[in-house]
């Protein structure tokens, strides 16, 4: 079966919810749980768009790769971080930055609420970065069953967070 | 601490990469794991774009909930599904569809992949609901430490799955 050519993408406009601030600002590859970062919303929102955030301790983040050239992003396969040990994937394999869309997700520990303010441990986004979205972390929403994935990404994994 | 309310959030377009379909049609509330779907990519998306998916055994799949009225999006605090036993809670605070930017995550299983399409179980998205991204699930990117969560957010999410 093939995707029909004629289906182009429908395109819609998300608007920034917040902005990720570090205190410090080196980049990092890997170590991310030591990273704490602030996360601070911009108008309209308002404290109570966090209203009982604190009851949670962990945050699904979404947030747009902003630093990756729209022109550099990958449609197709290739070798995770170009590891010649691992196999080529398809970028829906795979969640490298570059891809479609450029949104990033990522779960990250809540450390604290303050007003508009919001402090997150492990959260792999870089200084400035805007935010889309933020969704408290229900463990009714992971994983149902066990779940499988291929050597490539443990191996990849192992230092990240 | 409150926001600096000249910060207007910054704007990005997102394209649609798939859409998905049901066999049946009838909408849900609950029970979302008894419904099978599938996700076809739209050009210029190929099969190479899959590649190594099906090494995964459940999916993050983005997509937008396109049937919310922009105009219905909610940004303050309020009680989820109108029951008046659970707290008025913010819109980050919650997973609600009328949010900013009206974009829905969910981890899903994968059932299969063949050419374009990918096959998939517990994704709660309607019929015809575009597609954002899809990423794997790696469990090294699930919540690091213990997940605490408020009484409201199981009750509700008894039957989700």
């Amino acid at each position: 079966m093939t995707a029909d050519p004629s289906t182009a993408g429908r395109v819609f406009e998300v608007t920034q919810i917040g902005t990720v601030s570090w205190e410090r600002t080196e980049v990092v590859d890997d170590d991310w749980d030591s990273v704490v970062s602030t996360i601070t919303l911009v108008g309209p929102y308002q404290e109570a768009s966090l209203a009982g955030l604190d009851a949670f301790s962990h945050l699904d983040v979404l947030y747009l790769f902003d630093r990756v050239n729209p022109l550099s992003v990958h449609t197709g396969a290739r070798r995770p971080r170009g590891n010649p040990a691992w196999p080529e994937v398809g970028i829906f394999a795979q969640r490298a930055r570059d891809r479609p869309n450029r949104i990033g997700l990522c779960t990250c520990a809540l450390v604290g609420v303050d007003g508009m303010h919001i402090t997150v441990r492990g959260l792999d986004a870089l200084d400035g970065t805007p935010v889309l979205d933020i969704k408290p972390v229900m463990t009714e929403f992971g994983p149902r069953g066990e779940v499988r994935q291929p050597p490539w990404s443990h191996e990849l994994m192992a230092r990240y967070f």
